[in-house]
């Protein structure tokens, strides 16, 4: 029998609940909302508007999963009107270089992969 | 107005296009699969072998939309039964330390996230 390549082979048991944590760690969301939070804690409404295209009901949802998890913690402060602040936990805070380089890496490449994307689709068409 | 938080704020035109790419390297299978080649060039059933849980399906997809958007090449070898390849190319090289840092990260925090979320549940059904 072949020996398994890559990390999956070194994988501790519970390899399902490994690739949830990986499913959510990696949502464009999720990536999102920790890396804004990087410089220290926001409103919702800030939140809200520092991610263009996210929804109150993707961003309420968001927030409540990383709380759950432990991510970030939701403190709400008994003034009038109530103010709420999310901020990173050390939890958190060791997940942001990890969602930083991913958002740079999206920045630096997309071109590139728009321009890979027009190639294999003109190829695929020209085979047809 | 406020300035915006977050590596949003410092994005060039295309928001649009660079969450869909975050979503696409994010993805637990697109991880796994660049993270599986990173030791070299792997048959499919290899992969598929390495990566456990994946179906037939998904790794089809994924390879198809890593081999359009040129993170690998796929190889077809002139033998019989013909032999074909996945490996990375220097764009899907480019991404492996992201991946597997994602991956590892996930790896080493698991267990903390399973018991961070069975305290906030617990806190929940307490408040109800």
């Amino acid at each position: 029998m072949r020996p398994l390549a890559g990390p999956c082979a070194r994988w501790p048991g519970n390899p399902d609940f490994i690739r949830e944590i990986m499913d959510r760690i990696g949502d464009k969301w999720t990536m999102l909302v920790v890396a804004t939070l990087s410089d220290g804690p926001l409103r919702y409404t800030d939140l809200h508007l520092s991610i263009p295209g996210i929804s109150q009901r993707m961003l309420t949802r968001t927030l409540r999963q990383l709380t759950r998890d432990g991510l970030i913690i939701r403190t709400s402060y008994p003034e009038v009107p109530p103010r709420v602040e999310y901020t990173l936990t050390p939890l958190g805070e060791s997940l942001l270089s990890n969602v930083l380089a991913m958002a740079s890496w999206s920045v630096d490449h997309h071109e590139t992969i728009r321009a890979n994307r027009g190639r294999y689709d003109a190829a695929e068409s020209g085979n047809r």
